[in-house]
């Protein structure tokens, strides 16, 4: 019974055309991701940094739910961290707090990005929390500050997203700390109350928090990352009519996205950084590309029926 | 609307574990297959190779329904013996005539299959028509005969099915041409009035045709294709009683199937030769295998649940 089940499933066209779509899915998918391997993810660093682009290498993960799990994450940038050191590559890291544990406990999280954070700082990498949806904005922002300030690790800054509306007083104390923030529209999925629903506030929100943080540079440090042209022609403009200097500011952009624009800026002498994901994780991640961009959902939908 | 769909696809946890469990399957079936593109094939011949193992190997794919398809499955067998020429591998090819269009028409099936013996013949390669399921069987006997008597080709052998209750008569015939065949169980779902039901009857006629096959080596040689530890004791016993000349056999097994026995019967000193499959159409192939034998399947689900 069951050999004849599966040899009718060997047999049936629409069974082999499914799986050919779900496998084909899976290559569209990984065009946004380096690889799902760390030596996939070295590769491709090597490949972006000789065309004169700096790095920040994230390993795809995001809810973990068992503590034992934080372990291989915490071993995984380790060896990156090695990595990047023995090739001396032009890269940082980039880290969820979700992946370290926080949904297990605050505590196990924060040993866990301490001991990330150590191993960084004696290697000279800079790190950068990545900033996940509402729920963990302001617990994201705790942990921040209090690696940074009571753990004193200066290499460590994170992420704020223009879609809250939280985001706008955020900016202005963290300018006042002095902090390195990078600085996107957001990926998730937000109640209302909270956050813009109308992408033109959205964009103008953007566009004010940066003209107000790049004021505040070298002091503190925006990382620009975005895609939206508008955006970094704006961008482009403040910089030269603030004489933003050089190491208060960086753009930075996705793998796989706009890498015509992203090795453009950086021959115009502009710092540009591509966040470089690997593992194999890569489904929610590739789920916010499609939703952010609709040229990567129809890309996406193309591919698949052109078989 | 459809990003909130997809940001909602995004973080749900059934969706994430689901399509984890589905690429994790990919990953399973790849074990049966040396990789979806043909250096990755070429690889794991020469691994193989050092090990004294001979190979054959499997461009995979079958049931095409378009002309124009067909001939980039030409195009890759040519490269492919160009490869083989090129690195010295110990290699022969497999193929299928639905793969080269046999579904489309039996002319275009017959141009392809003379294109790549041609070329093989010129690169002293062996072909092994592979054979599919009983509604081809007659289409394959005969297209086989007509490459090897009327266009003369040297180089060509075909399989032979115990499942089938015709092939005790087919093996008669081929016996009296000298034809090089590889015995096989069988792997296709067949109506009970044209083939064996029961395993133990299957196995029966598996091993009643080889003892009469190998008499005649070497005008004619057996290639015995089975994982069965029973019947390749026995072929062993007849091979030493009937004193069966080293040309006139061979071992054959699939790539990820038993690899220590494959390993131990080159070593004892039998021609032993691993089917190594490649490509991106893998998947009906790994459906056949999950049905021929229970421990793959078990060994499958095992993986998956281990999530």
């Amino acid at each position: 019974m069951l050999r004849k089940l599966l040899l009718y499933l060997a047999g049936a066209g629409w069974a082999r055309r499914l799986t050919t779509q779900l496998f084909l899915a899976r290559r569209v998918a990984l065009r946004f991701v380096a690889g799902e391997t760390l030596d996939d993810a070295v590769a491709a660093t090597r490949t972006l940094n000789r065309a004169g682009l700096a790095v920040s290498l994230d390993y795809l993960g995001e809810s973990v739910l068992h503590a034992d799990d934080t372990k291989a994450v915490v071993d995984t940038y380790h060896t990156l961290i090695e990595r990047i050191s023995a090739d001396r590559l032009d890269a940082s890291i980039s880290l969820k707090l979700t992946h370290l544990g926080l949904d297990i406990s605050e505590e196990l999280c924060l040993l866990n990005l301490r001991h990330i954070l150590t191993n960084a700082k004696d290697a000279d990498i800079p790190v950068t929390i990545d900033m996940e949806g509402s729920d963990y904005t302001e617990q994201t922002l705790r942990l921040y500050r209090t690696v940074r300030d009571e753990y004193d690790f200066g290499n460590v800054g994170t992420v704020i997203q223009s879609a809250l509306k939280r985001s706008r007083d955020d900016m202005r104390q963290l300018a006042d700390e002095g902090a390195r923030i990078r600085l996107c529209k957001g990926a998730y999925l937000e109640p209302p109350h909270i956050a813009y629903a109308d992408k033109a506030d959205v964009d103008k929100n953007y566009a004010e928090i940066m003209e107000d943080y790049l004021q505040h540079a070298p002091r503190s440090r925006l990382e620009i990352a975005t895609h939206d042209e508008k955006l970094i022609k704006r961008a482009e403009h403040l910089i030269g009519s603030l004489r933003v200097p050089v190491d208060g500011y960086e753009f930075q952009m996705l793998y796989g996205v706009r890498g015509a624009r992203q090795a453009e800026l950086a021959a115009a002498g502009y710092p540009t950084r591509v966040y470089v994901p690997f593992g194999e994780a890569w489904y929610p991640y590739f789920m916010r590309r499609l939703a952010e961009r609709p040229a990567n959902l129809w890309f996406f939908l193309r591919s698949l029926l052109r078989r």
